[in-house]
């Protein structure tokens, strides 16, 4: 019964209500929050603590005209309550329903996607610099969290902030946190402009400032009492002051009638303010409170315990993770890096035996590559892993650092192919493409989880750059694979021999190829199934056979086809004077949505039903 | 004659030379560099004004044991000619000759390359944790330009500095320059350190304690005094000190001994150093005092006048810059944005022009992007001009931020294709391997200057993502090319239908196309040549009618051939039952030296030579 929350039909309902039924209607959402996402999954900790601060956005903005920029935008749950999706909430993140993170496609007050980290401030101030040009008067506000600041974009973007005085409002929604607990300069700074006695001094009087102002009275009076009052209140946050940013803060992020406050100060203010507002993550549920991280992005839970339905299936992640270990404990020169993600890569335990040998570098791909490139160059064999959507971020760095100079950085490249519910901006379909046009670079994906250990055994005993990717999740339980224990650069394997077509097929892609294989051998015709452990280099050898024995070719891979292990096999096959039948199978050239990996692959036509179609047509 | 500069046969010389004679060896060292660089071209002001630094370095430092990382390379000359190259300055950024860049193949002392921005922190930290991992005991020194730090890795990693206390030195050279002279924050912030008279009193009660340490006698004594001295003297610098680096300066980078005593102090230091060194692009050179960004990167000139034998040619980007003047006077929407490039991209007289429609947003690839996408989401027109090797640091957010909501921002992708002496780090070869996979993004490229124009004409009226790529200087002056002046998506222009062999050639590489043509017709050999103004989408009606009609197909393109346009070609005529003979004509797998853009084209078989000898063999 949310008795103030199921009265709201329009966002501006908002701008009239007083603040006590704010806060109650805080506490509705948190429950309603709490209860849906029990039941779908999704982003839990950080929604719960934007709660007051959307609250407070949403009051004091008009978002008919003001534009707000949510950075990364899994804490844009309250938001879309707001805006009209508060009855689609039982299908967030599933096919068709709607998405966890804002789409231009969704909503009209989704007015820039989001999805990697560190983006807002250079988009809002896109937005802002183009009013001024179009002689429009709107706010534009970015919300960005602490992690995010320590992506790099975001602090090209403050830089030229401070370069015009261009109206701009940033909200920093500090809560010490990226998924996990945040780390490096930038982080030890927000620690002291917290902690400072001196800052609380500040703090304190800006406060004062602020009550002693009458916002319901005369306005133009109040400002120009707040802006003489500004040179005063203005000082703590020296970085961004310095930068020609002012500074505002440290509020209380959950305390809707001081952050409205502060949002009405900002407005007055000419030229770019950030206000450094302190929220908690997973604030109002205590399980929530308790473990932020485990809350970040969670699967259908127990609202009353807080539990998880504990699958404790096998992942490749994990797999990954324990491998490293028993690798570590042998080889001295082998080290981790990861950027925000350690518990996602499986490297938690990794961290806490080898914690000098372990590098947790924030939100910064571009960084972990050539830092990981720096520990080659010095005879480490350093292993950075990484989300294949996430290293899209490093693209130039593994290109200039590791291939250019030809040094044995691992990258591990996990969550490559479909990784389901997060939708486009997660899902890990270029990585091939982007990775194989780079010389130098060898190119692994295992068939299977234990292929998966001696893989990267075998990594770390070479001596020139290797990426492994392999798929979110774990594997199917209705097949027993023999792993690969030994390799040979660019020598695949047979792992049947029937037929005169030649099934050639990437990682997780083997299993549906088997499985493919098996249906079509119960209706009388018989596969060939090739495990393309190697994408790059191909196996040139294994393909001159298959030519010459006039096999038809599918390839099949978890990535878009342009670019992808189709194109090279197809370029080798060219060389040819035969026409070789050959098909390659994977994404076609769009974005693709959110929703189950299974219905993703069935509706990409990459389950095993629709590899035999395909295959059916070219017999 | 240079005295001191010929008898130096070891690096290590500098060491037990007084102070006097680095200074005359500095003035040599001048004179070497505007010498041989007036006959070859080069990087000239950047060089000069890092001499002294360079001395003090290698005065100080054990450079067979420590490691010096120099952000971006360009300003590596001193150090080759300290390093045994002295005598190979002459073939310097040519073909065979050595490189205008650290290249580990030409001396043990160039352990890492660099060529793009802002690496050199990570680079460096990674070679300090794997010095602290291994237990050894060397210093390592990174030296980075006030320019370099606007990029978003250097930030990333200076945040990571600050997150342990490893041993690290790093070196702000600061100019006030990237190339052009510096905007934004940190800009601000960095000329605040230097001009404010407080920093100024620090500085002198520095250089006072400096003054008073006698580096001579009892080292550990000076060190206890001068540790104690530290928490006085290291305090202007609050923005790297917050992040948890001390700061030591600023200093005067161009006296040696000033330069030598403070760095002797940071070796003194537990944990990471940043010294701010103040020096001037150009130095000692009055021609590159007064005009520094002209003498960034020069060709041959005139070392008595300065002058530079004006061949005024007529370039891709001083069409592009006129037209985007041209454009602009017409429609308000248009805006120009680049990354610190604003005269190498063609866009001085717009700077001017529309000082409000142009923005400079320093070496910030990445923010650019996003920046341009937040300003097409609110109704502008970006256009975003930048070379090919560079937007490789934007590649996630051209697929994030521009391809996924199909925002009108246009990429004009200057320096596509070969660029010639300035080598690997710079050659724009992958542009469009890395940007056909993104699905919603057009490419194009025009035949010759004037159809830029007309391209650049089209692309602002459309509502996509264009990228229109364009080679670095001029064209053909033997060949008067008619230009195309409409445009239909996806659709090519047959130049010449002359017999059954179909060349399908990308920008540039339609001129020597057409030169192989008419040489070949000489011949008795007639080719059809086709303008692919579109690389994506390909022409799949022009395509359908050549396999009809059994032609042979050779596409050429100045870039990688994986995931080139070849392989697009490729791709579609594989639908084909045919077996059509294609021929792809482009880069190998592999890196691409220095040298003329003449020399590699031969050396590629990319010249005219080239594209007939590889054309007679599939006849």
């Amino acid at each position: 019964m949310n008795n103030i929350l199921d009265k709201i039909n329009n966002v501006n309902d908002l701008k009239k209500m007083p603040f006590g039924e704010l806060n109650q209607l805080a506490k509705e959402l948190r429950e309603f929050l709490v209860d849906k996402i029990s039941k779908t999954g999704g982003h839990l900790a950080s929604n719960l603590g934007v709660v007051e601060l959307t609250l407070s956005l949403y009051k004091t903005f008009d978002i008919d005209k003001d534009k707000i920029v949510w950075d990364v935008g899994h804490q844009t749950y309250i938001h879309k309550i707001l805006t009209g999706r508060r009855d689609k909430f039982n299908t967030l993140r599933q096919y068709k329903g709607i998405s966890g993170f804002p789409k231009r496609c969704e909503s009209k007050y989704d007015i820039f996607e989001t999805g990697h980290s560190s983006t807002s401030i250079s988009a809002a101030l896109g937005m802002a610099r183009a009013r001024d040009l179009n002689n429009e008067d709107h706010n534009v506000i970015a919300v960005i969290g602490d992690g995010s600041l320590t992506g790099g974009m975001a602090l090209e973007a403050l830089n030229d902030v401070g370069d015009r005085k261009t109206n701009l409002i940033i909200i920093l929604n500090d809560n010490q946190m990226s998924i996990a607990k945040n780390v490096g300069g930038v982080s030890t700074y927000l620690s002291k402009l917290r902690l400072d006695p001196k800052y609380n001094k500040f703090k304190n009087e800006f406060n004062e400032t602020l009550r002693k102002t009458n916002f319901g009275s005369s306005v133009a009076e109040s400002i120009r009492k707040i802006k003489s009052g500004i040179k005063q209140i203005v000082v703590p946050g020296m970085f961004f002051e310095d930068m020609g940013i002012k500074y505002l803060g440290p509020i209380d992020g959950h305390n809707i009638k001081e952050v409205t406050k502060v949002l009405a100060l900002a407005k007055s203010i000419k030229g770019p303010v950030i206000i450094h507002t302190i929220t908690k993550k997973g604030k109002g549920y205590k399980f929530a409170e308790k473990n932020s991280e485990k809350f970040h992005a969670i699967s259908v839970f127990n609202k009353h315990t807080g539990k998880v339905d504990k699958k404790n299936v096998n992942t490749y992640s994990k797999a990954f993770g324990n491998e490293m270990m028993n690798l570590a404990s042998k080889n001295k020169k082998i080290v981790a890096i990861t950027a925000a993600m350690r518990d996602g890569t499986g490297l938690r335990d990794f961290s806490e035996e080898f914690k000098d040998r372990f590098f947790d570098v924030g939100i910064a791909e571009q960084h972990a590559v050539t830092l990981a490139t720096g520990m080659a160059q010095a005879g480490l064999k350093p292993v950075f892993a990484v989300y294949s959507t996430f290293l899209q971020r490093a693209y130039d760095q593994v290109i200039h650092d590791i291939c250019q100079q030809n040094l044995p950085v691992i990258l591990a490249v996990d969550r490559a192919g479909i990784v389901g519910n997060d939708g486009e901006t997660h899902q890990g379909v270029f990585d091939i493409s982007y990775l194989s046009h780079m010389p130098n670079m060898t190119i692994m994906s295992p068939k299977c989880i234990e292929e998966l250990k001696y893989m990267l055994r075998w990594a770390v005993e070479q001596n020139f750059p290797i990426a492994i990717r392999y798929p979110r999740g774990g594997e199917s339980s209705d097949l027993k694979l023999k792993p690969l224990t030994n390799f040979k650069k660019g020598k695949w394997e047979v792992l049947y021999k029937e037929g005169n077509i030649a099934i050639i097929a990437v990682g997780k892609m083997v299993q549906t190829a088997l499985k493919a294989r098996e249906k079509m051998k119960a209706q009388g015709i018989e596969l060939t199934v090739i495990n393309a452990n190697f994408i790059k280099p191909i196996d040139v050898n294994l393909l001159n056979y298959l030519i010459t024995n006039n096999y038809k070719i599918v390839t099949i891979e978890d990535n878009v086809k342009i670019g992808g292990l189709g194109t090279m096999v197809l370029d080798y096959a060219n060389l040819s004077d035969k026409k070789v039948k050959i098909l390659n199978l994977g994404y076609d050239d769009k974005f693709i949505s959110h929703g189950s990996v299974d219905i993703l692959y069935k509706t990409n036509k990459l389950d095993v039903d629709g590899i035999i179609e395909s295959i059916v047509k070219i017999i």
